[in-house]
């Protein structure tokens, strides 16, 4: 399958965990925002954990290294599942990930009602709101509001989720008002959420939500997550989340 | 009036502005919330400004160097309306800020609809939850939702400002899902907030936030205010709001 499209495929090294990813700018390639979420979600170390929107898998990968918890992931996208079925063989951890192809609205049919005990999701940030989309349909369906929006995201979760289970979420911090919203109305009560912001001067660019399913209203503000110092370098947390990344290939 | 309690007084100075204002360890004085408060607020150069539990009137006096605008306060507790009244004079600012005492629940009956351009409010951040609140009754007021909800202060926010008006507010982060879901549901849209840290890699202790009256759904997360350096020393930023203050009394 895919051949011709392997073409512009890489192999990646995914931080410092000895573990290894399928890439292609064409495609699909991990950003920042992907590791920030694995790295801050609240996740158990046994049970079940599901990925939606997980496109190449970064997020399950990375996740291995947190926990035993069985993991899957769901993508939308057919090129995109394969690439990731095939970075969990080349890792070989078939026993801890399982990719599905499939529709996240529908996933409920399949795995029934509140299985899952922790949810991560770094959805597509941007509303469609008719606007020329000038990416190819792989960037598009990633990045843009095609296949879900964010309501349907959230309403997704909460059915697949169990009472007290987490869900956590990487976006845009423009869209807080709607994502806080859209939580709460849908029994996800935010308990954790941290702001990212390029240097400490400057405006957040992500931001980091965990939501308790059914919990009390009240959040915590974590302190803020700087990428860069003032002198261009990573910060000190940007380095120890990255890990001794060798190939300066930090995007 | 207050004769006997006028005692427990004193006059400070209110940062650099050459301003002064009444103050009362036992029943009220100003804090860092309410001189963060009017900085960050969107107002108008000109019309009218509504400050809501205006406690002895530190909001409005800070704003009169802001802004030509009318400025109008309004407090529930006829001692503190006193203070707010007596500092006001004392400042000659009669003619630019108008104390009322009153609730702002029924104010809108006085008033009428969308008359106001901008309203800020520090409101009491506590619920009551039925907790016994070892205050006395002037700080419980303050502190505490004793006179008006969370809801009850947005509500009166929506029937006082004009379409297009702003709302600015200053509360615990602790309660941010509430405030948003509850000034969405009543055409406050957020649209710049700004979480304040005691130190750079602390939780925020506060946050700050300006809404839109029927306002598009998308916010800035401006860059985060960081109070002390690492060496104990207030940031360069808390020194430029709190300007020359001689007597080291910062709150």
């Amino acid at each position: 399958m895919y051949e011709n499209e392997q073409k512009s495929e890489r192999i990646d090294d995914l931080l410092s965990h000895n573990l290894r990813i399928i890439q292609s700018d064409e495609v699909f390639s991990f950003s920042m925002d992907a590791v920030l979420l694995a790295r801050f979600a609240g996740i158990p170390q046994r049970g079940k954990i599901l990925d939606l929107c997980t496109g190449n898998g970064v997020v399950p990968l990375l996740l291995t290294t947190r926990t035993k918890a069985a993991i899957e992931g769901i993508e939308i996208q057919p090129r995109l599942a394969d690439m990731a079925r095939r970075s969990v063989s080349l890792n070989r951890l078939e026993a801890a990930i399982q990719i599905r192809e499939g529709d996240l609205r529908e996933l409920v049919q399949i795995t029934g009602h509140g299985v899952y005990d922790a949810i991560t999701v770094n959805p597509p940030y941007m509303p469609l709101n008719g606007s020329d989309i000038k990416l190819n349909p792989h960037q598009a369906i990633a990045r843009h509001e095609v296949h879900c929006t964010l309501e349907e995201v959230i309403q997704a979760c909460t059915r697949l989720v169990r009472n007290g289970g987490k869900v956590s979420m990487v976006h845009r911090p423009q869209r807080l008002g709607e994502i806080i919203t859209l939580m709460r109305a849908n029994r996800l009560e935010p308990k954790r959420i941290r702001f990212v912001h390029p240097r400490a001067h400057m405006e957040a660019n992500m931001v980091l939500i965990e939501a308790l399913c059914d919990g009390k209203p009240e959040v915590r503000l974590l302190p803020p997550l700087i990428v860069y110092q003032e002198n261009g370098n990573y910060t000190q947390e940007i380095r120890d989340i990255y890990g001794e990344v060798s190939k300066g290939d930090l995007q």
